[in-house]
């Protein structure tokens, strides 16, 4: 994480200790914007939803939301009445000491599941996490959302519009049940852009695509994933028009932010020792190419070869097979970066030696092509390592509280 | 694997060493019927598929087979029309040293995907391959399709109809990629009953159901899985009629072999130190139990919990939320053996201690009741280790030929 971080103009963050977590690390954070907001999000589309995001999606709907309550160490889900009663609490004690109204409250939550929220801590830290509110506090704000990851994850990107510059700042949290279409994580990104909502939601949209929806770490999609993208119109910038080339720059930096926060999140995953994009061309639709990306990220065995810098193609071959994708086994080309693997469904010329030092590599991408037709799709992922068996056999709930 | 193998009669079986593996461990295995049979096999819904399971798709639409002659270390999967004109070459060599016809024989492959398979070696060996078929043979040929297994799969049912007795006896291999709907697993089963070819047909389809494609390892299904099942009368009943008693005591019995071998490959699954049945009740359909059992049994975050023999409900109905099977939160209930983690949606009365107790077990049973129709699944699944990832990061090729 740069130790510069920019903050958008117009809002004040903080993160504190509020006795959730153990060993004082920060679990309860605070996003205040002085100014009123427009404000969207994607949420999990698991079927099972935490409280809170049950809650949020309520309070985006009256809109004016000025607010953002986030507390880790616990998600606050499956906790049946008491778990809706302790989310609109956490919007309460966070309106209280802010002066606002709970309904201009964000709320969420990152943690073990089924376990009730230890709400009285929560609302004995409200005042103080209020009145550490700073310019500066995005630090403490994005180590205070953190649950198994090593490193807060903050990104941010600049543009110009005449004389009026424009900042957008997101923080992201993983580390686990990372999976595309909100995966577990929780993603803040707020700017000071005057924006309309309904160009904010497109833009949102449009980035969480190719972003957050586009990684996968283990393939388990969450109860709590939610990115929420906060705009308060500080930068005094004239509205970005419908269509515009501002807006479509706009939308392509907040596109680089949150990619940059989806590959941070990738290669702080559980275990992970390799980041791997996948690129899949030539499917017969993008929803094609969807399916082959998501099989091959999420098949064990072909984790597993990544771990050991095995550029064994049959595993990845077999997974395109499953994928339910349209495939014509002739027609597969499979890459590692720019070494053919595999041509036409059969082993390629190229020496067993250098594909194995793609393969080796930290980074490195693996190109399918099924030569069919237009559909593309890229996603980020990483290896399946006896580290993330060691870490996730583990109780989870006494590694995030730091046992 | 019992030493008394019944071999029903009219089989002869054998397994050799022909070179393929090294260190003369068996890699060629043959079964022979001295009467006609009738013969029906379920394959692989890979869209990639090896050559051998296509060219046997192809010879047992012209029925009148006789012999089955397998290999392992070298799938003959992806490797184009060598790999076609490799298949048939086993098949002629297998016929000629047998005196019958290259389409009276089925042919399976298992290994390595993407390298030629030495079809040389295997012709070298057919003609011995041939002289050594013994009515004892069966555990010869059982240790010849095995790859990463550690031990060979063999069950026998035997019923009596009247004076008659009939005998079921398998023979299965695993471990790695283990899924529903034919997993990376080969099984032969032979029987000396008298059946019609549309009435084995069914019954196999009925056992197959609730035993191969109900049993899942890691998720990853393979390009050459085949059950195949092949009756030759030889035990003189009358033929069994249909939808008679008889015939479902038989449809019984079959299942009964092929449910004995699923278990035994998923307890022989790479890196599997627990046996976890999933059972799954009050969904709205069968699909939607199916999609639920699926979705826990592949989840790597649950695997891993019972892998550490924590009772983590929380990430077993985060994997019922994502299932894509209807659900409601506040109707699942989630048993581990007879005592519950969760219900209604939220966390049981059971002292932790207890769930600790039983997931500690070798053997345990998740019940998972969604209390919204009368759909139902069992599913046999396992843990997911750190020898599983150990096992799979290694190169495939290295270790099956014993390097």
């Amino acid at each position: 994480m740069s130790d510069k971080i920019k903050t958008p103009k117009g809002f004040k963050s903080s993160g504190i200790f509020s006795g959730i977590k153990e060993n004082d690390k920060l679990d309860l954070g605070l996003i205040f914007s002085e100014y009123p907001t427009v404000c969207t999000a994607a949420f999990t589309t698991n079927q099972v939803k935490a409280a809170p995001v049950r809650l949020s999606k309520k309070h985006l709907r009256r809109s004016d939301i000025r607010a953002v309550i986030v507390n880790s160490g616990n998600a606050n889900a499956c906790n049946g009445k008491r778990g809706d009663e302790d989310a609109l609490s956490m919007a309460r004690c966070a309106a209280d000491s802010l002066g606002i109204k709970p309904w201009q409250v964000f709320i969420c939550s990152t943690g073990i599941i089924g376990y009730p929220l230890p709400i009285d801590k929560i609302r004995n830290a409200a005042p103080s996490l209020a009145t550490s509110l700073r310019v500066s506090g995005w630090k403490n704000f994005s180590k205070a959302i953190m649950t198994s990851d090593s490193v807060p994850k903050v990104a941010t990107s600049q543009i110009v519009f005449g004389n009026k510059k424009i900042t957008i700042t997101g923080s992201a949290k993983g580390s686990g049940m990372i999976a595309p279409n909100m995966a577990t994580m929780l993603a803040f990104i707020v700017t000071d852009a005057a924006i309309t909502p309904s160009d904010l939601k497109m833009a949102t949209r449009m980035a969480v695509d190719e972003s957050f929806n586009s990684i996968s770490v283990d393939g388990d999609m969450s109860t709590n994933d939610t990115v929420m993208v906060m705009a308060n119109g500080a930068a005094n910038n004239s509205v970005l028009k419908k269509d515009s080339k501002n807006l479509s720059r706009f939308t392509g930096a907040l596109k680089k932010v949150m990619l940059n926060l989806s590959k941070q999140l990738v290669k702080d995953g559980e275990g992970v020792t390799k980041f791997v994009t996948i690129e899949v061309n030539g499917a017969a639709s993008i929803k094609d190419a969807r399916k082959v990306s998501k099989a091959v990220s999420e098949s064990s065995l072909v984790k597993c070869s990544w771990n050991g810098s095995d550029p064994n193609w049959g595993r990845v071959i077999d997974a395109v097979g499953y994928s339910g994708a349209k495939i014509k086994e002739e027609k597969v080309d499979i890459f590692f970066g720019k070494f053919a693997g595999a041509i036409g469904g059969v082993v390629a010329s190229t020496p067993i030696e250098r594909l194995k030092k793609e393969v080796s590599k930290e980074e490195f991408t693996l190109r399918i092509e099924l030569n069919l037709g237009d559909g593309s799709h890229r996603l980020f992922t990483s290896d399946l390592s006896e580290e993330y068996v060691a870490f996730n056999r583990l109780e989870y709930a006494l590694k995030i509280q730091g046992h």
